[in-house]
């Protein structure tokens, strides 16, 4: 429960009358950070609780309005409620003027440090760190610079083993020490073996985010392995309605194959055409190919657990 | 019912859970405008049932984001639904700038022709006019440029007395001829009089739109005798928390001194700080300097009917 991500939205291009436009929260451990920002993000997060201060940084996969024409506005509410804690955004490098012409426009002068981050085209590159979480960045295929990105925790403690613990009354400090692989002396000389009384610690969890992009297995070395892979499902196989938005998207067949080939735990598949009244024809189609798939819900929580959990 | 204004947003500022941001749509004998553009406006035509390929003109009163911020979005699903109608945007100049690199940003070359046309700073001039409206802009006060708008209908025709005209029989044709004014000869010889089957036209109907601005007496030549008038009305009178915003809007006893002195027939107070869950008190406010008020409310409707109607 310390990791999951909230989809404010799983609409395409525009709005449909039960999915707003792009926008994902990941929360972790206390972090919360924001995966593009489609216009009515705000009222999204205003619907679903998002504690929207809390948002450290904001990571913009690409330039097309349905994933940041509600940026402008949010951060213009930070604005207006007093925000003072600094905000970091990550985005290609358009996004920057876009955004200080418009504060121009208004005359506003930010009442929080903004910091812009940019992503070059085509880079893959570690954009955030911290002691127990990391955040990168991997290029995918579109008509415009686009880029997803891959959040890992980090330095994953071993975990005790209840039955054996308990009974041992040992002091607190002791509990850091073995999870961290250490063994433990106990006043009167025991030693307490780590290896014996917790079990290796698990693969880190991750969340791969995928979204906007064609086909493309070059993807696959950059999120192998992740707990949570949200790609993009924009058609079904065959309902692409030009060669442009073949390219250029992915359908649900093959959002699947590439969670397959990237050996994900769990795939979210989202960003809909607004074609699609009922998301049952999508979520067919990919569990033939990848049967742990669910479909992206506006407002709905996703927990990213570890493989045992 | 051939001349009414939607409230698509009533809030300032920010989202309030049961108030959108500043739009208005005015329809006038088939033409659709839209006055200012807040984020989230699109899903407010959606909701409200506005026929948004309709609109023709779209209006910005200033550039504050809380009025403009749903423009971009509406311009990209005007472009992705294949629009092919012109499109007339008349601001401040930075606008098209705004608009244009984000189009960039994004490489879209939009599939409509969209014009844009400047309001100069402080400029009072007619925008637009045609054989049976006019709409035309003046100054308000606020603390970056900002315009209100008029919009009256023009070359208004007498009304037929019907107890007179239907026993007479008349062709079609006399009908348009006598609310001209002029007088009709049938084939008898016999003349039937303009002035005795038909009564003077009324004054003509107008909608007058002021936000944001501080109190103005200046506004008053602009709008006097509006069939209605919208003025904002963001606080009550005493709760603006800053004497800057206390300078730059106005309190809901203010806009009804305007109404007042303005001699309008209705108004409605709108575009309401976030921090009013209920409206009655703005509104008693009001009522008390101008007892015609009714506020603005998300989705509804507002005739602009002739005063007799």
């Amino acid at each position: 429960m310390d990791f999951f991500v909230t989809i404010l939205g799983s609409s395409s291009a525009t709005f449909h009358k039960l999915r707003g436009l792009t926008a994902h929260v990941v929360s972790f451990k206390g972090r919360y950070f924001l995966i593009d920002c489609g216009e009515g993000t705000q009222i999204q997060m205003q619907r679903y609780g998002t504690p929207m201060q809390k948002i450290s940084s904001i990571f913009i996969s690409h330039l097309h309005g349905d994933h940041f024409y509600g940026l402008i506005g949010l951060l213009s509410t930070y604005h207006l409620f007093h925000r003072k804690a600094p905000l970091h955004i990550y985005s290609h490098a358009a996004l920057r003027e876009i955004i200080t012409m418009q504060l121009e426009a208004s005359e506003t002068t930010l009442a929080y440090p903004l910091h812009f981050h940019v992503i070059e085209e085509g880079s893959d590159a570690v954009l955030y760190e911290d002691e127990e979480i990391s955040i990168s960045t991997f290029p995918l295929v579109h008509s415009i610079p686009a880029n997803g990105f891959f959040f890992q925790e980090k330095n994953v403690k071993r975990s005790l083993i209840k039955e054996k613990i308990k009974p041992m009354n040992l002091p607190h400090e002791a509990y850091s020490i073995l999870k961290d692989g250490e063994d433990y002396r106990l006043d009167d000389d025991t030693l307490v073996r780590a290896a014996e009384v917790s079990k290796n610690a698990p693969p880190p969890r991750s969340y791969a985010y995928c979204s906007d992009t064609g086909y493309s297995e070059a993807v696959v070395p950059y999120i192998r392995g992740a707990t949570l892979l949200y790609h993009e499902a924009t058609f079904l196989d065959g309902d692409a309605p030009s060669e442009r938005l073949r390219k250029y998207h992915t359908n649900s067949r093959e959002a699947a194959l590439i969670a397959a080939k990237a050996r994900v735990n769990h795939l979210i598949i989202g960003h809909f055409s607004a074609r699609y009244n009922t998301l049952k024809p999508l979520l067919d189609e990919a569990r033939m190919f990848f049967p742990n798939t669910v479909p992206a819900i506006d407002g709905k929580r996703y927990l990213i657990n570890y493989q045992d959990e």
